[in-house]
This record gives structure tokens, C-alpha cells and sequence, in this order.
């Protein structure tokens, strides 16, 4: 074919002006044609992001539109679920779910789930885990419908807002990338269209098939709910402290070190609490990892830490910082935590302070199911980042009420031992015995250094032998280890 | 596996602070040791982006390597090429590089391929066109050679950097994103190794396999060279005046509005002459695309245009605000302008401004070959971005000295009449009949409206009719569309 073709001029272009063409974008379209449209059929993988936490609205809105268009046997991928997650056990008992992968389960749903409610057991996988299959291909996402704070007419999406009358705002959108770049198909819901370009924008017009407005996609005040509140509960504050001086005692506490702290009041907190030594030190950290934090954004605009790295912001401040800040950057789960990715965030992460629902006296931790065999937490990041960091930190108290948090052995086994490195509780610490040179800084710092087996005797001394849980024989849950290997088993509780 | 195989607590990480830790990092090696992990062999595909310009140190370098390392056979993918390429002549002639694919050439390289030095001709497309090329898996690239003005020890690179001694910086690798994305293996070189995390980046570490530092990889002097020159030549500047009083006149000069200048002092310079349009009729930009330049960060900067679309920096000026910037925005080639993603930004434009090495009276249009018939351009944007903006103007002078450059017939066709809208010439402005209500908004404007049949008439009526050019019969060139069928194809030439 040579030029001649085009010898003849003739009519060519749609000559709308590109403002109004937006508005004709191929890809605007209602929930329902975007499910018609992608292909979905029965027995496939639909998959969610958690960033709005408790005030997520997209779950349920698209599995009660899944169910209404007689979807059945689809396996619900989440990187989380929550509390508001209950109306899935509707939709489990009629056939429309018949399989979970997510981090964690709370509420209702993890009760039911924990009792036996579904016949395939629930895959928990960390963050890093997650992200890994994905990428892998070992969890393949044939449809995922992503929940954006705002995004334009042609997919350009994040979890912040340029617009005034922004609704929704949950910042970094980091567990919800693999699933735009790896699934079939990708939906993006958005509670606020604005014009192209949607920029600073987190996930690309070129990984987005459909989009699509809705009334709303989440409750903004409640992405800072549940175990990421700003904690005052005194004894918090206390293991917070207590945290800090191990950090700062520990020997990685220098000039270009970084941190990241998970959820929960303890943790969260131990970041406010360096936060003097490294000024009186002059140790800028070069950055901090999450989970980011109103405290972090502030230390960070102090100059203290050179840089954030968020692969989901915990609350609001962080989340607008996200928007304005080139030095806060956003990451995938991949780039946060993947255990094959030489250059994700976590293997390049000195310090790491977790929680814990029990630690046992192997370091064991168990952040998934309660004392009572029922599954109310999230493994999250905390198998990842305590493996891949130099030096992780547990904090948990001895008891909460008459549960004890020290026991001989964990439940459910989430993150291994030998990647456990401290214990902060408010009778004292324990060192991991593979880290002795960790127990000399700390003793010679002044600090209480106790072991595992003396904080089971005190915490039984004063709450006695527990029973044992009442455990059946059916496998509800399945713990994945970050290789893909599986980690532990989570059977149904009976009474 | 249960949990029973963490009951001992064992030595576990390598417990070296982060900071030290990042030089250990396995992807740092030397080029050859990161050419033979690669797993090139003969005869498979190299990339290389051209964001230094004539300034390029990457090419010649990585392919002295291979020659030296004594590889045959390979097919060298470019994203352009420029005069500095010269020392592939002696490649070519010894079998290292035997096949090329390029936007465009210039310079003794280009002159030696135009007397048909290859066997193979060179293909070349356009931006989008490579881009979606790359995506599509129709051009496969084994391994991509990327040079990046800093980098992290894992691979974090950009075009940019936050280092005091940064040495090249070329802001937006744009162009080289599609490289990095879907090569089988990434190698970024770079003179500005800097600690993790190289935060804000571009090309993420998810997608890098090798990272190398060398002395330099580009002389930032030299990207504004050429082509992107600010133009002081009388000429274009009133060509750029003229070009400026169609945009206004054009009926797409109203808020919201976007807006492309292609290379070439004109084109570039035509934004800074409808700048007070802007102020007067208080007419805003939502976004310029392109190919940034100073003149749109200045305006940019006043508030007249929202948002910057970069896929090449066009200046340092432009480097240091997509640095900064968070309204400044790096995009892929795909993201720029492929054919057939339906996001990409080429789609919503609304006015390009475009150079042009001839115009012929079917308002075809060539930017590749020169009048002698020796390849002396590059395709660059043209073709997608007059296909896909509401209204393109070709800006370009009736004469280059002796040259016309309103001709019969365009020597080789890069952009389809059909396509082009407008023509501005110093002796007038032409309209594609296909436009009728643009001729009637620029003859009411008080603007001179003439034919091509007229102006190639005047051009003739000076230099007289051409001799026909001695064109042998090897193709040593083929112009692809971009939908992947052949456009035009290039004959060596006789001399």
C-alpha cells in the first residue's frame, strides 16, 4: 500500500471540542454493563481493595449487583475485609461466594466464617503474599472492581481528590495496583468523575477497561477506625514508650535508618516517641514505611524523615499529603512487600514495630484468631515486614482483660519465630536468644530484659490454665506462607 | 506443614543496617556482567530510549559492548536516533546491529542508510505507533538498555534527581516506559547512583532486573538541541504568530481547551504567542501535552494551563518541574498516544502545532525525508497527534533556501491529508476542504486563506520545477502506520 490512498482529502475527524468528547468516553458506563462487558461468568475471581477500611462501600455494592444478575460460585479476592463486610454471608449462603481470599476477617462475617460457614476454607494471605500471587500468577483476577476517590472519564484514578466537593478520600491505593495491572479486566468506581487528565493519578488510563460513578465508594472517617486509631489508652502509650527505647537503644538507630510501624495503638504510637532523641541526635531517618501516619507526615515535614513510602495511608492527613508531597510516594504491594522482588521496600527496612493478639515463647506471633478460636484480625504486613526488616519489634501487653497475650503456644501461627526479633511488654522485654548482641545494648541501656517463659508464668499466675479451645475438625481457614507454602491451618470452632 | 517447624528459634537475617545493606544489592553489576545475565543472544532485540537527544552516550556505549563481547545479529530498537549515532555505521558494517527500528535518523548514519548500507530497511514509527507496538508483542524486546539520570541500587530511575552532583538530566522518560515495562529484562545505566528509595521515580524497581553505573549517560547541554531549539529566527516567529492567531480564531480556543507544539522553533514557539489571548479573554488550558518546554511551565506556573503532560522534556527547565510538580505528569508513549487505547492523552487534544519537511497539495505531510531524498528527520508524534487532536496545523515556511517545501507530492508520507487541518505559510493559510467552518472562522479573523495549489505554484514559480529524485530500487525504509500496515517505503538513493 503506497500513498495514493490518501490522494483524496475526504470528511475525517469527530471535530467535538475534546472537553465535551470526554463525555463520551467508551469506557463510561453503568455497574451493570461494565460487569456484562467484562466478561465475567460463573465460577470466576472478582477482587477488592480494603484502603477505606470499615467505610468501604464497593464490596457489597458490587457482589448485591453480582447476586441481582445471578452470579454464582465467585471467589471474592480481597486484600481485606472488615466489620461492614457482613451482608457477604447473604450472599455466601446463597452461592454467590463460595470462595475468600483476603489478609484478614472481623465482625459477623469472620464469626459465621469461623463456625464453618463456607465450604471451601478462606486463603489469608499477607499483603506481600498477595501481591506476589497476583503478579505470579498464581491468584489470577479475571475482573477486579477498584474503588477510586476520584478518576476521569477515561480510567485515570486514585484515592485522592482535586475536586472541591471531593467525597472520598483514602489515599494511597497500593494493595489495589497489582489487581489494575494484573487482572483481566479492571472497573474503576468512583464517586467523583472530573476531567481528564485526573492527574496526579495513581492507577493509568492503560490498566482501566471500564469506568464507573456511583453515589459513593466509601466513608472517608472511617479509614482511620479500628486498630489504626491515634491511641489513648494509657497502657498504649506506655509500650509505645517502651518501644521507642529499644529502637533507639538498639544499635540501627543512625543517621539514614527506616522505619515502619503497623497497625495498632502501641505500634502506631512508638514513631511520636523517637521522634525527640532524633532531633537531640541529629539521625534523620532517610524513610518510613506503611501504613503511613499523620505523625509521620509531620516528622517527615520536619525534615526528620527524608522520605514516605505508602503503601496504604491511615488517615486523612497522610492521604492529602499523598496528593501535594513528590517525596510521598505511593507503592504496590509488590514494591511494599514482595518476597521475591529484590527491590521491594521491606528488604531495604531496619526497623519494624508490630502488634500482636499472642506471642509464644518461641517468638511465635498470631494476629488472625482470637483466644477464643475466632478469627478477628488481618495478617497485613506483619510476616513480611518482621521477616524482611533487620530488627522487628512486637509490642503487646501481658493480658487484655482476661486473655492472656503471652501464651505457650500461638492459636494460629502467622509470622514465625525466628523472624521475631523483640517482645515489648509492660513487664518487660524479651530479646529473641539468635539477636544476643540486641539484649546487651538493651541491658546496658538500663532496660528490663525478662524472658518469654517467665511473662507466660506471670500472665497464667494470674488467669490460671486457660481451657482448651473448643476446635472441630473442618478447615476454615488456610494461612499462606509468603512462598506460596502453606503456613498453618485454622479449623471450626464448635459451641 | 504445621507450625511445629518454628519451635526452635534459629539464626535468621542478615542483620546489616539497610543503608549498608543497598550496596550489597544483587542487581548492581557491571554492563557486561549485566549483558551476559541478560541471556542476550545473536539475533534477538535491544531497546534504547533517546530522551538525551543529540546529548546520547547509551547507544554508542552498550553497542561498543556488544560488539566487543563479540555479539552478532541483533536487531536495535530505538525510540529515536540522532547525529550522535554515527558510530553504528561501523557496527552495521561488521554485523553487530543488522536490523533497526527507530522513529527517526539523522546525520551520517542516516545518510549512510539512505545510499542502502543495511540489507534489511530500517522501520520506522511513530511514538504511539512503538508504543503500541511494544505493548501489543508485535516488536518483542529481549533486553532494554535504559540510562537514567539517577538511580537506586534496586532500580528506582528517573529522568531526573535529587542529588546536589546530578550529571544528565532528561526529565521525562516517557518514551522509554513501554521498554521497561514489557522487555523480558531491564538494564538501567546510570551516573547518579543515590540511596533508596529514589523516590519520586519513574521506572519502578518492579520492573528492573540490572542496574549499572557508568560515568555519564547523557550531556544535558544537549537536549535541547536541534530540532527543540527556542527559535530567534524571524522566520518562525512569524510563522509561530500566524500559527497562534488560527488557535485563537480557531472556534477550540475556550476554556479547558489543550493544546500540543511538535519540535521544529515554530511549532515550539507558537504557545508563547496565544499566551496573551489567554490573559485578555481569561481563556485557561486544562492541560499541554507533549514534548514540555519552558514556555508551557511559565505558563503553567501563572495558573493559564492546569496541567502538564509530559512524555518528553523538551528543556531542563521542563526536567526540574516534572521534578517538583505533582500537576506536572510523566506518561508513557502508550499513555501518549496509542492508536488503540482508548485513554491515551492524543485522543483529548485539541490543537497541535506541527513542523513539516514538505506539505503537498493533498496536505500530505513528511518529516523524514529531506528533498534530496536523504532521511533527515524523525516521525515523532506527528501522525498520532494529527490524527487525533480536533484540529492540527502544519506550520512551515514555502521555502528552505532553494528547497520547496510546498510541493506536488510529498517525497515520502508520514502524515495522511485527511488528517492535517490547516497549513500556515508566510505567504498564507490553507485550510482542508474537509474544514470548511475552520476557513469561514479564519477568513472572518481577517487572515489570508489560500490553496497549496497556489503556494506550491509560488514556490515553483521561484526555483522552478525540481529534477525528479535519483532513487535506486533497494527499500531501505518502511513507515508504518500506526495501526501496524505499511504507510510508505523509503528507496536508497543514487549519487
Amino acid at each position: 500500500m503506497g500513498k495514493s490512498v490518501y490522494n483524496n482529502v475526504e470528511a475525517h475527524k469527530d471535530i467535538t471540542p475534546r472537553l465535551e468528547l470526554q463525555q463520551k468516553s467508551p469506557k463510561l458506563m453503568t455497574l451493570e454493563e461494565a460487569i456484562r462487558h467484562s466478561g465475567l461468568k460463573d465460577g470466576m475471581t472478582i477482587s477488592f481493595h480494603h484502603h477505606f477500611r470499615g467505610g468501604d462501600k464497593v464490596v457489597n455494592m458490587v457482589v448485591d449487583k453480582l447476586a441481582e444478575m445471578g452470579f454464582k460460585d465467585l471467589h471474592l479476592a480481597a486484600s481485606s475485609l472488615q466489620d461492614v463486610h457482613e451482608p457477604l454471608i447473604e450472599h455466601i449462603r446463597n452461592g454467590v461466594i463460595t470462595e475468600i481470599s483476603t489478609s484478614g476477617l472481623r465482625g459477623e462475617l469472620a464469626k459465621e466464617i469461623s463456625h464453618g460457614l463456607m465450604e471451601k476454607p478462606v486463603v489469608f494471605r499477607s499483603h506481600g503474599g498477595r501481591g506476589e500471587a497476583i503478579a505470579s500468577g498464581e491468584m489470577h483476577i479475571n475482573v477486579a472492581f477498584l474503588g477510586a476517590s476520584s478518576s476521569d472519564p477515561l480510567g485515570n484514578a486514585c484515592g485522592y481528590s482535586r475536586s472541591e466537593n471531593a467525597k472520598s478520600i483514602c489515599g494511597s491505593l497500593g494493595y489495589a495496583l497489582p489487581d489494575a495491572h494484573y487482572a483481566d479486566k479492571v472497573v474503576i468506581l468512583t464517586d467523583d468523575l472530573v476531567p481528564y487528565p485526573n492527574t496526579p493519578n495513581s492507577i493509568s488510563e492503560h490498566d482501566v477497561d471500564y469506568v464507573v460513578e456511583v453515589e459513593s465508594v466509601g466513608d472517608s472517617s472511617k479509614i482511620a477506625s479500628g486498630a489504626i486509631r491515634d491511641t489513648k489508652n494509657p497502657r498504649d502509650i506506655l509500650l509505645a514508650q517502651q518501644a521507642a527505647k529499644v529502637i533507639v537503644n538498639s544499635g540501627y538507630f543512625k543517621n539514614g535508618f527506616s522505619i515502619q510501624t503497623g497497625s495498632g495503638g502501641a505500634s502506631l504510637a512508638a514513631v511520636k516517641y523517637i521522634r525527640q532523641s532524633m532531633i537531640d541526635q541529629d539521625i534523620k531517618a532517610s524513610f518510613a514505611l506503611g501504613g503511613i501516619t499523620a505523625h509521620m507526615v509531620k516528622m517527615h515535614e520536619e525534615g526528620l524523615i527524608e522520605r514516605l513510602i505508602d503503601v496504604q495511608s491511615f488517615d486523612k492527613v497522610a492521604a492529602e499529603s499523598l496528593k501535594n508531597d513528590p517525596k510521598h510516594k505511593e507503592v504496590s504491594a509488590c514494591e511494599y512487600a514482595s518476597m521475591h522482588e529484590q527491590g521491594a521496600a521491606t528488604h531495604y527496612l531496619d526497623i519494624v514495630i508490630l502488634s500482636a493478639l499472642e506471642v509464644d515463647v518461641n517468638f511465635n506471633v498470631n494476629v488472625l484468631v482470637g483466644s477464643d478460636g475466632i478469627i478477628r484480625g488481618a495478617i497485613g504486613g506483619h510476616p513480611d515486614t518482621a521477616e524482611d526488616s533487620a530488627l522487628s519489634i512486637i509490642v503487646c501487653p501481658l493480658l487484655r482483660g482476661r486473655i492472656p497475650c503471652v501464651v505457650n503456644e500461638v492459636t494460629t501461627l502467622i509470622t514465625p519465630g525466628r523472624t521475631v526479633d523483640v517482645v515489648v511488654t509492660e513487664y518487660g522485654i524479651a530479646v529473641n536468644p539468635a539477636r544476643p548482641e540486641i539484649a546487651e545494648r538493651l541491658k546496658a541501656a538500663g532496660l528490663k530484659i525478662v524472658t518469654l517463659e517467665e511473662l507466660r508464668d506471670r500472665a497464667l499466675s494470674v488467669i490460671g490454665n486457660p481451657a482448651p479451645l473448643p476446635f472441630g475438625d473442618k478447615v476454615v481457614g488456610v494461612v499462606m506462607n509468603r512462598d506460596g507454602s502453606v503456613m498453618d491451618v485454622i479449623k471450626n470452632i464448635v459451641e
